[in-house]
Protein backbone atom coordinates (compact mmCIF):
# COMPACT_ATOMS: atom_id res chain seq x y z
CA UNK A 1 0.00 0.00 0.00
CA UNK A 2 1.40 3.45 -1.09
CA UNK A 3 0.47 6.39 0.73
CA UNK A 4 1.11 10.06 -0.24
CA UNK A 5 1.47 12.24 2.47
CA UNK A 6 0.95 15.90 1.90
CA UNK A 7 1.29 17.29 5.24
CA UNK A 8 0.43 16.22 8.33
CA UNK A 9 -3.39 16.01 8.47
CA UNK A 10 -3.89 18.13 5.50
CA UNK A 11 -6.66 16.06 3.96
CA UNK A 12 -10.57 15.91 5.45
CA UNK A 13 -11.10 17.26 8.34
CA UNK A 14 -12.75 15.06 10.97
CA UNK A 15 -14.66 15.80 13.65
CA UNK A 16 -14.18 13.65 16.77
CA UNK A 17 -14.46 13.52 20.89
CA UNK A 18 -11.65 14.16 21.88
CA UNK A 19 -9.24 12.59 24.81
CA UNK A 20 -7.22 15.65 26.20
CA UNK A 21 -4.31 15.31 28.31
CA UNK A 22 -2.94 18.31 30.85
CA UNK A 23 0.45 17.31 32.50
CA UNK A 24 3.69 18.49 33.18
CA UNK A 25 4.91 20.16 36.41
CA UNK A 26 3.89 23.46 35.39
CA UNK A 27 0.65 26.04 36.54
CA UNK A 28 -2.22 25.69 34.24
CA UNK A 29 -3.13 21.66 33.90
CA UNK A 30 -6.37 22.56 35.63
CA UNK A 31 -6.82 26.10 35.07
CA UNK A 32 -7.06 25.47 31.37
CA UNK A 33 -9.52 22.63 31.82
CA UNK A 34 -11.35 25.18 34.05
CA UNK A 35 -10.76 27.70 30.81
CA UNK A 36 -11.69 25.09 28.22
CA UNK A 37 -15.31 24.44 30.47
CA UNK A 38 -16.15 28.18 30.11
CA UNK A 39 -15.38 28.27 26.65
CA UNK A 40 -17.27 25.02 25.81
CA UNK A 41 -20.46 26.08 27.65
CA UNK A 42 -20.78 29.54 26.66
CA UNK A 43 -20.61 27.41 22.86
CA UNK A 44 -24.51 25.24 24.70
CA UNK A 45 -22.00 22.68 25.49
CA UNK A 46 -22.74 20.58 28.73
CA UNK A 47 -19.55 20.26 30.74
CA UNK A 48 -18.57 18.07 33.79
CA UNK A 49 -15.41 18.44 36.12
CA UNK A 50 -15.13 15.44 38.49
CA UNK A 51 -12.29 16.74 40.49
CA UNK A 52 -10.49 13.54 41.81
CA UNK A 53 -8.51 15.06 44.98
CA UNK A 54 -9.58 18.24 45.85
CA UNK A 55 -12.47 19.15 48.10
CA UNK A 56 -10.78 20.87 51.37
CA UNK A 57 -10.84 24.98 50.32
CA UNK A 58 -13.86 26.45 49.07
CA UNK A 59 -11.90 27.47 45.78
CA UNK A 60 -13.11 29.77 43.75
CA UNK A 61 -14.25 27.86 40.60
CA UNK A 62 -16.66 25.95 42.69
CA UNK A 63 -18.33 29.75 43.35
CA UNK A 64 -18.25 31.31 39.51
CA UNK A 65 -19.46 27.37 38.09
CA UNK A 66 -22.56 27.43 38.72
CA UNK A 67 -23.25 30.81 37.30
CA UNK A 68 -22.75 29.21 34.04
CA UNK A 69 -24.85 27.23 31.99
CA UNK A 70 -24.54 23.46 31.78
CA UNK A 71 -21.26 23.65 33.64
CA UNK A 72 -21.37 21.73 37.15
CA UNK A 73 -18.12 20.47 39.34
CA UNK A 74 -18.78 17.89 41.59
CA UNK A 75 -15.35 17.88 44.08
CA UNK A 76 -14.96 13.81 44.94
CA UNK A 77 -12.11 14.08 46.79
CA UNK A 78 -11.67 15.51 50.80
CA UNK A 79 -8.31 17.10 50.49
CA UNK A 80 -4.70 16.26 49.28
CA UNK A 81 -4.11 12.71 49.59
CA UNK A 82 -0.54 13.79 51.17
CA UNK A 83 -2.58 15.11 54.11
CA UNK A 84 -4.05 11.98 54.95
CA UNK A 85 -3.47 9.48 57.06
CA UNK A 86 -5.66 6.72 55.92
CA UNK A 87 -4.37 5.74 52.33
CA UNK A 88 -7.00 3.01 52.25
CA UNK A 89 -9.67 6.16 52.10
CA UNK A 90 -7.69 7.94 49.49
CA UNK A 91 -7.94 4.84 47.42
CA UNK A 92 -11.64 4.27 48.12
CA UNK A 93 -12.63 7.82 47.54
CA UNK A 94 -10.73 7.69 43.61
CA UNK A 95 -12.39 4.85 43.08
CA UNK A 96 -15.84 6.05 43.88
CA UNK A 97 -15.14 9.18 41.68
CA UNK A 98 -14.19 6.76 38.80
CA UNK A 99 -16.88 5.02 39.32
CA UNK A 100 -18.97 8.25 38.90
CA UNK A 101 -16.87 9.32 36.50
CA UNK A 102 -17.54 6.24 34.46
CA UNK A 103 -21.34 6.31 34.62
CA UNK A 104 -21.42 10.49 33.64
CA UNK A 105 -19.23 9.08 30.78
CA UNK A 106 -21.59 6.98 29.46
CA UNK A 107 -24.68 8.87 30.46
CA UNK A 108 -24.99 10.90 27.30
CA UNK A 109 -25.58 13.95 29.60
CA UNK A 110 -22.53 15.68 28.76
CA UNK A 111 -20.17 17.36 25.46
CA UNK A 112 -17.17 17.25 28.14
CA UNK A 113 -16.10 15.93 30.96
CA UNK A 114 -12.98 16.42 32.93
CA UNK A 115 -11.36 13.80 35.41
CA UNK A 116 -9.10 16.35 37.49
CA UNK A 117 -6.32 15.22 38.58
CA UNK A 118 -7.09 11.48 37.58
CA UNK A 119 -3.11 11.41 36.63
CA UNK A 120 -1.97 11.71 40.06
CA UNK A 121 -4.46 8.67 41.02
CA UNK A 122 -3.21 6.50 38.02
CA UNK A 123 0.63 7.37 39.18
CA UNK A 124 -0.25 6.71 42.54
CA UNK A 125 -1.88 3.28 41.47
CA UNK A 126 -4.91 3.99 43.03
CA UNK A 127 -6.81 2.72 39.63
CA UNK A 128 -5.68 -0.10 37.26
CA UNK A 129 -4.52 1.81 34.58
CA UNK A 130 -5.64 -1.23 32.06
CA UNK A 131 -9.04 -0.61 32.88
CA UNK A 132 -9.07 3.19 32.46
CA UNK A 133 -7.35 3.22 29.19
CA UNK A 134 -9.84 0.48 28.12
CA UNK A 135 -12.76 2.15 28.82
CA UNK A 136 -11.58 5.46 27.43
CA UNK A 137 -10.98 3.75 24.10
CA UNK A 138 -14.50 2.57 24.16
CA UNK A 139 -15.54 5.93 25.49
CA UNK A 140 -18.54 7.68 23.33
CA UNK A 141 -17.31 8.51 20.03
CA UNK A 142 -18.47 12.42 19.92
CA UNK A 143 -17.46 12.82 23.84
CA UNK A 144 -14.22 15.02 25.01
CA UNK A 145 -12.76 13.89 27.87
CA UNK A 146 -9.97 15.94 29.38
CA UNK A 147 -7.31 14.01 31.83
CA UNK A 148 -5.41 16.56 34.45
CA UNK A 149 -2.21 15.69 36.17
CA UNK A 150 1.05 15.69 36.39
CA UNK A 151 3.31 12.53 34.83
CA UNK A 152 0.53 11.42 32.50
CA UNK A 153 1.06 7.73 32.17
CA UNK A 154 2.19 6.83 28.75
CA UNK A 155 -0.74 4.57 28.21
CA UNK A 156 -2.66 7.85 28.65
CA UNK A 157 -0.83 9.90 26.44
CA UNK A 158 -1.04 7.18 23.65
CA UNK A 159 -4.54 6.94 23.76
CA UNK A 160 -5.11 10.83 23.03
CA UNK A 161 -5.68 13.35 21.17
CA UNK A 162 -4.14 16.64 22.63
CA UNK A 163 -1.43 16.68 25.12
CA UNK A 164 -0.39 19.51 26.10
CA UNK A 165 2.67 19.45 28.99
CA UNK A 166 2.83 22.64 31.14
CA UNK A 167 6.10 23.34 31.99
CA UNK A 168 7.04 25.54 34.64
CA UNK A 169 9.74 28.18 33.61
CA UNK A 170 9.78 30.35 36.64
CA UNK A 171 7.76 30.48 39.70
CA UNK A 172 7.07 33.00 41.89
CA UNK A 173 7.78 30.36 45.44
CA UNK A 174 10.97 30.58 44.04
CA UNK A 175 10.81 34.58 45.38
CA UNK A 176 9.38 33.62 48.92
CA UNK A 177 5.88 34.31 47.52
CA UNK A 178 3.37 32.31 48.75
CA UNK A 179 0.13 30.59 47.12
CA UNK A 180 -2.18 33.39 46.76
CA UNK A 181 -6.32 33.13 46.69
CA UNK A 182 -7.57 33.50 43.11
CA UNK A 183 -4.57 33.05 41.68
CA UNK A 184 -3.21 29.40 42.74
CA UNK A 185 -6.87 27.95 44.13
CA UNK B 1 27.24 39.16 53.73
CA UNK B 2 26.46 35.54 54.15
CA UNK B 3 23.18 34.01 53.36
CA UNK B 4 21.52 30.84 54.38
CA UNK B 5 19.44 29.14 51.91
CA UNK B 6 17.24 25.93 53.24
CA UNK B 7 15.20 25.43 50.91
CA UNK B 8 13.71 28.01 47.51
CA UNK B 9 11.59 30.33 48.80
CA UNK B 10 11.48 28.90 52.47
CA UNK B 11 11.06 32.40 54.28
CA UNK B 12 8.05 34.45 55.03
CA UNK B 13 5.45 34.27 52.87
CA UNK B 14 4.98 37.06 50.45
CA UNK B 15 2.25 38.37 48.62
CA UNK B 16 2.52 40.78 45.75
CA UNK B 17 0.39 41.14 42.37
CA UNK B 18 2.78 38.97 39.99
CA UNK B 19 3.73 39.26 36.06
CA UNK B 20 2.30 35.65 34.99
CA UNK B 21 3.08 35.06 31.66
CA UNK B 22 1.93 31.50 29.59
CA UNK B 23 3.91 30.48 26.61
CA UNK B 24 4.79 27.97 24.35
CA UNK B 25 3.88 26.08 20.82
CA UNK B 26 1.06 24.24 22.88
CA UNK B 27 -2.49 24.53 23.82
CA UNK B 28 -3.69 26.42 27.04
CA UNK B 29 -2.58 29.65 26.97
CA UNK B 30 -5.28 32.09 26.79
CA UNK B 31 -6.99 29.06 28.03
CA UNK B 32 -5.54 29.05 31.06
CA UNK B 33 -5.98 32.55 31.77
CA UNK B 34 -9.40 31.71 31.21
CA UNK B 35 -9.45 29.43 33.90
CA UNK B 36 -7.67 31.94 35.78
CA UNK B 37 -10.62 34.53 35.77
CA UNK B 38 -13.30 32.06 36.28
CA UNK B 39 -11.30 30.77 39.25
CA UNK B 40 -10.75 34.65 40.41
CA UNK B 41 -13.66 35.93 39.57
CA UNK B 42 -15.62 33.38 42.01
CA UNK B 43 -12.94 34.79 45.22
CA UNK B 44 -14.78 38.09 44.28
CA UNK B 45 -11.68 39.19 42.57
CA UNK B 46 -12.19 41.85 39.31
CA UNK B 47 -10.63 40.59 36.40
CA UNK B 48 -10.50 42.03 32.33
CA UNK B 49 -9.06 40.45 29.59
CA UNK B 50 -7.90 42.47 26.23
CA UNK B 51 -7.51 40.48 23.63
CA UNK B 52 -5.17 41.99 21.40
CA UNK B 53 -5.93 40.02 18.37
CA UNK B 54 -8.78 38.06 18.50
CA UNK B 55 -12.53 39.53 17.20
CA UNK B 56 -13.33 37.47 14.34
CA UNK B 57 -15.24 34.72 15.73
CA UNK B 58 -18.19 34.60 18.33
CA UNK B 59 -15.57 32.80 20.85
CA UNK B 60 -17.42 30.67 23.82
CA UNK B 61 -15.75 32.62 26.07
CA UNK B 62 -17.40 36.22 25.27
CA UNK B 63 -20.78 34.51 25.84
CA UNK B 64 -19.80 32.77 29.47
CA UNK B 65 -18.14 36.13 30.94
CA UNK B 66 -20.99 38.44 30.96
CA UNK B 67 -22.67 35.49 33.41
CA UNK B 68 -19.46 35.68 35.98
CA UNK B 69 -18.96 38.53 38.66
CA UNK B 70 -16.84 41.43 37.67
CA UNK B 71 -15.35 39.45 34.58
CA UNK B 72 -15.10 41.53 31.48
CA UNK B 73 -13.75 40.44 28.03
CA UNK B 74 -12.83 43.20 25.18
CA UNK B 75 -11.64 42.17 21.93
CA UNK B 76 -9.58 44.64 20.63
CA UNK B 77 -8.23 43.44 17.30
CA UNK B 78 -10.63 42.75 14.07
CA UNK B 79 -9.07 39.50 13.22
CA UNK B 80 -6.00 37.20 13.07
CA UNK B 81 -3.17 39.29 11.83
CA UNK B 82 -2.27 36.81 8.83
CA UNK B 83 -5.83 37.31 7.58
CA UNK B 84 -5.08 41.17 7.58
CA UNK B 85 -4.30 43.05 4.38
CA UNK B 86 -2.95 45.99 5.56
CA UNK B 87 -0.43 45.76 8.72
CA UNK B 88 -0.57 49.48 9.51
CA UNK B 89 -4.68 48.92 10.57
CA UNK B 90 -3.51 45.86 12.37
CA UNK B 91 -0.27 48.13 13.76
CA UNK B 92 -2.98 50.56 14.61
CA UNK B 93 -5.15 48.19 16.85
CA UNK B 94 -2.48 46.49 18.54
CA UNK B 95 -1.05 50.25 19.47
CA UNK B 96 -4.73 51.40 20.34
CA UNK B 97 -5.09 48.40 22.93
CA UNK B 98 -1.85 48.90 24.38
CA UNK B 99 -3.20 52.35 25.34
CA UNK B 100 -6.27 50.94 26.76
CA UNK B 101 -4.41 48.12 28.55
CA UNK B 102 -2.44 50.84 30.23
CA UNK B 103 -5.27 53.34 31.28
CA UNK B 104 -7.01 49.85 32.71
CA UNK B 105 -4.38 48.67 34.31
CA UNK B 106 -3.72 52.51 36.37
CA UNK B 107 -7.21 52.34 36.84
CA UNK B 108 -7.05 50.56 39.84
CA UNK B 109 -10.66 48.85 38.90
CA UNK B 110 -9.27 45.52 38.72
CA UNK B 111 -7.44 42.49 40.30
CA UNK B 112 -6.42 40.72 37.34
CA UNK B 113 -5.60 42.21 34.00
CA UNK B 114 -4.85 39.68 31.32
CA UNK B 115 -3.06 41.20 27.80
CA UNK B 116 -4.25 37.90 25.57
CA UNK B 117 -1.35 37.25 22.68
CA UNK B 118 0.38 40.59 23.70
CA UNK B 119 2.98 38.13 23.09
CA UNK B 120 2.60 38.49 19.62
CA UNK B 121 2.50 42.16 19.28
CA UNK B 122 5.74 42.48 20.84
CA UNK B 123 7.00 39.38 18.66
CA UNK B 124 6.18 41.31 15.47
CA UNK B 125 7.56 44.67 16.60
CA UNK B 126 4.20 46.18 16.77
CA UNK B 127 4.75 47.56 20.09
CA UNK B 128 7.85 49.01 21.30
CA UNK B 129 9.44 45.95 24.03
CA UNK B 130 11.21 48.83 26.12
CA UNK B 131 8.10 50.84 27.18
CA UNK B 132 6.00 47.82 27.76
CA UNK B 133 8.63 46.06 30.43
CA UNK B 134 9.18 49.79 31.52
CA UNK B 135 5.57 50.15 32.00
CA UNK B 136 4.98 46.64 33.65
CA UNK B 137 7.61 46.98 36.32
CA UNK B 138 6.02 49.72 37.49
CA UNK B 139 2.64 48.58 38.03
CA UNK B 140 0.30 48.92 40.69
CA UNK B 141 2.14 46.48 43.42
CA UNK B 142 -1.17 44.20 43.90
CA UNK B 143 -2.75 44.05 40.23
CA UNK B 144 -1.86 40.20 39.02
CA UNK B 145 -1.33 40.80 35.03
CA UNK B 146 -1.13 37.78 32.67
CA UNK B 147 0.56 38.04 29.16
CA UNK B 148 0.20 35.30 26.78
CA UNK B 149 1.25 34.20 22.96
CA UNK B 150 3.93 32.00 21.66
CA UNK B 151 7.41 33.28 22.17
CA UNK B 152 7.33 35.21 25.53
CA UNK B 153 10.56 37.75 25.09
CA UNK B 154 13.39 36.98 27.01
CA UNK B 155 13.25 40.64 28.76
CA UNK B 156 9.19 39.68 29.52
CA UNK B 157 9.80 36.49 31.25
CA UNK B 158 12.93 38.14 32.81
CA UNK B 159 10.12 40.68 34.71
CA UNK B 160 7.87 37.60 35.36
CA UNK B 161 6.95 36.29 38.69
CA UNK B 162 5.41 33.07 37.11
CA UNK B 163 6.31 31.68 33.39
CA UNK B 164 4.92 28.38 32.01
CA UNK B 165 5.76 27.02 29.14
CA UNK B 166 2.26 25.19 27.14
CA UNK B 167 4.27 22.65 25.07
CA UNK B 168 2.37 20.75 22.58
CA UNK B 169 3.29 17.05 22.93
CA UNK B 170 0.61 15.53 20.79
CA UNK B 171 -2.20 17.30 18.44
CA UNK B 172 -5.29 16.29 16.97
CA UNK B 173 -4.65 18.18 13.90
CA UNK B 174 -1.34 15.67 13.34
CA UNK B 175 -4.67 12.80 12.83
CA UNK B 176 -6.77 15.37 10.43
CA UNK B 177 -8.70 16.21 12.75
CA UNK B 178 -10.34 19.82 12.11
CA UNK B 179 -10.34 22.40 15.11
CA UNK B 180 -13.59 22.34 16.60
CA UNK B 181 -15.90 24.89 18.03
CA UNK B 182 -16.00 24.95 22.09
CA UNK B 183 -12.66 23.28 22.23
CA UNK B 184 -10.64 24.98 20.03
CA UNK B 185 -12.18 28.34 20.03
Amino acid sequence: MQVTMTRAGAGARKKKGLIIVHTGNGKGKTTAALGLALRASGCGMKVLMLQFFKGKWKCGELRSAPKLDNFEICPMGKGFTWESKDVEVDKAMVRNAWRAAQEKILSGNYDVVVLDEINYALGYGFLPLEDVVEFLRKKPAMLHVVLTGRNAKPEIVEIADLVTEMRQVKHPFEQGIGAQRGIEF
